[in-house]
């Protein structure tokens, strides 16, 4: 990752996750991720911190953390968010990356508790369907394991749906979770959809009932990027 | 081109052809365009590899493309968007150039699947009337020849129209493309439709159910840039 | 003028006019304009160009002009705007610069051709009451004369007002135009409707219909800075 | 104070002061506040003059004011603001910094006249319910130490909350102000209002009604970052 994503220049504050050792390959108590967190430049310039592989060749701010919840490398305290991403990657069996923002129009749309409805192609490169938006919790849900609720709001929410075709998610009144095969991938979807749920917010300004995107458009251009039989881009070169 | 145009700088993404042979010197299997893409630098700097003229002088990342798709120069793979490109080049005799972004408030008002009303002299500036937009594409129309039939839809809403007169449309569900007499000219004419949608979107923020200029006032501020007496800037520059 | 004022950064392009003689010292037609077009800098890097008191040292694309619209010295064609801005220093006796832009959120007012109503006391800070809004030319202003007669119709509309206390006008359908005691004065009134317009745009999404300032207050705020016991900043120093 | 906080850096202009002797030590005529206003930088470079712990080394702009409003170090005269402070310092006893900006989005709240409402947990995480919205002034309020009175409407409004609980207000058609333990944190919590405005902004755009964050949420999130078993951040590291 060279450069930062330009719809997440502004977002400030980009909380990522690596899978070092998963679910896929050990029982979930054995799991280990790498945590890290970086303020993003504003500029476009380059920021080599935030999930930089896998661990940070200067060992800046990273931590792994256990599938317990407990730090296995590195001296700082877990981010308080750390049990939200256990429990995707628990059970997203195919992810290898999980990124958190508080990007302002994703956090908007999770604010307003509304899926983003799919009403173009530059959706439809990203996502396969709706972004979903989570139930608000319950009081009994916030009161303990908060953090890992959040987790498992989203997993219900997603529940039939192939976590790769649906790469990201909205908590209800509280912000976006994007994830992807490796944490390149979910650093990339965060930013998809943080320049989709702008694009949303512009086009119902414009008209606010408007008709979504056909069916077919709507396969045509994510199988156009992310099907067996995908034409778009170079050879051997993957988009988003 | 030695500076983006500012309306563009947070694009992204620009895609930009430029006919070398074509159909009004030749048969249109030996029309032949030069395809660039380019990132765009946020900050104003300029750039110096969209639309060179005609061919970069370093070729990086540039094809030239027959009228039948082949790549004729180059060795990377065609944008899959040339189809679309090629459509325009044929049906529209005078233009040299053709662009297309993902810009955000004309891609906003292509996904309302709204024409942008002429509201203003910025608009008259560079269009004769409101900036079209297609109808939806059918399903057949997806399933083959997707981007031939982009371009086909572009050329069917500007039937009867003049294209220098109209020189850009926003496709459904889509985003805007934008031509001109030479690729600098598309590209301008990218930024122009980017301006004029931002500014309709802030008028109709303001006064939902906005006046559209008047006829006379519409037609002297197109003519003053681009007609036969046009008298706005120097003497030998043509403003857009 | 050191640096660029920050309302105008994003707004690309500045023509201002100085008076350097005029109605006050001699007939209408030995009135001598001094025109300048300038190119903001999008960073907040200083500028040098336009404005520049009366004469840029470097004469760098300046023209003074006549008051019957001839050129009396430098080589370039008069902006097509300046029998604009030569109708706004015949009415206003106690201008001494004009300056126009194509700011987005001005502009976006006009479009709407709707006044600023005063919603708070950064618009009273500036103007002692709503920012007016013209009336649309009709169509045969339009067809002779148009540029002196969107300076008449500013005029008509601020009759009965001082200029000074309502340092700006929209030109329905067109732009916003200001004026001030100076050019310096003209473009820091340009940035502050630009401001004041982006600041009721938010203020009407928040609440449609919201109450205007009592004008008390209005009042308070403009002679705090403008009235002759203004107290606000530093001995010497005027805001505005 | 090393970098502008990111919602601040479009404000413009940051007007803050510090506490250097008050009413928990002194009778109120014997608090002296120490006064800075900053132009700050839009990109995000460091600055070092605004809230420079309690006097800038090189006294540039500075003022030592007195309860009583006089100036009993520096040369410049008291902003005309410094009434409003010295009122907010007289009744809320635990704060040692006030900041007020006009900072685009929260101004827009204050003009609109309403509270901004708790709609998510980036809210949530700086103010434990709505940012207050105060009454406007009445005409006799305005007449006569109409800026004290601006404190008052202020104080009137946080009547029996905790006012590190909520520590900013938007005063009715006028802008925001900020408090805090430290001027630091004024700051930082005027750029908090900002970056919350703005997010409320958004979401009612996307749902003009939206329904309010679960009491319990709102708690949650407050009281991880501010309550006695916060377990937001590193140990020792307090947040806004």
């Amino acid at each position: 990752m060279k450069k930062v994503p330009r719809a997440l220049r502004l977002v400030g504050c980009l909380c990522c996750t690596a899978l070092v050792a998963g679910p896929r390959v050990a029982p979930a108590d054995e799991m280990v991720i790498f945590d890290h967190k970086a303020e993003l430049p504003p500029d476009g310039r380059e920021f080599n911190h935030a999930c930089p592989g896998y661990r940070p060749a200067d060992g800046q701010g990273g931590r792994g953390i256990s599938g317990g919840g407990a730090v296995v490398e590195g001296e700082l305290r877990p981010s308080s968010d750390t049990p939200t991403h256990l429990a995707l990657y628990r059970a997203f069996e195919a992810i290898g990356g999980v990124a958190h923002t508080h990007s302002l129009y994703a956090t908007a749309w999770a604010q307003a508790q509304r899926d983003i409805p799919p009403l173009g192609t530059t959706h439809a490169d990203h996502f396969a369907g709706a972004i979903p938006c989570t139930r608000p919790l319950k009081a009994g849900e916030i009161a303990a394991e908060y953090e890992a609720n959040t987790g498992k709001v989203i997993v219900e929410r997603l529940a039939g749906c192939n976590p790769l075709h649906f790469p990201a998610a909205l908590v209800a009144c509280h912000r976006p979770f994007a994830w992807g095969l490796s944490p390149e991938h979910a650093v990339e979807n965060a930013a998809a959809v943080e320049r989709i749920a702008r694009l949303a917010s512009e086009t119902i300004r414009v008209e606010p009932y408007p008709r979504a995107i056909h069916p077919a458009l709507l396969k045509k251009h994510f199988l156009r990027k992310h099907g067996p039989n995908s034409y778009y881009g170079q050879d051997g070169q993957t988009k988003s």
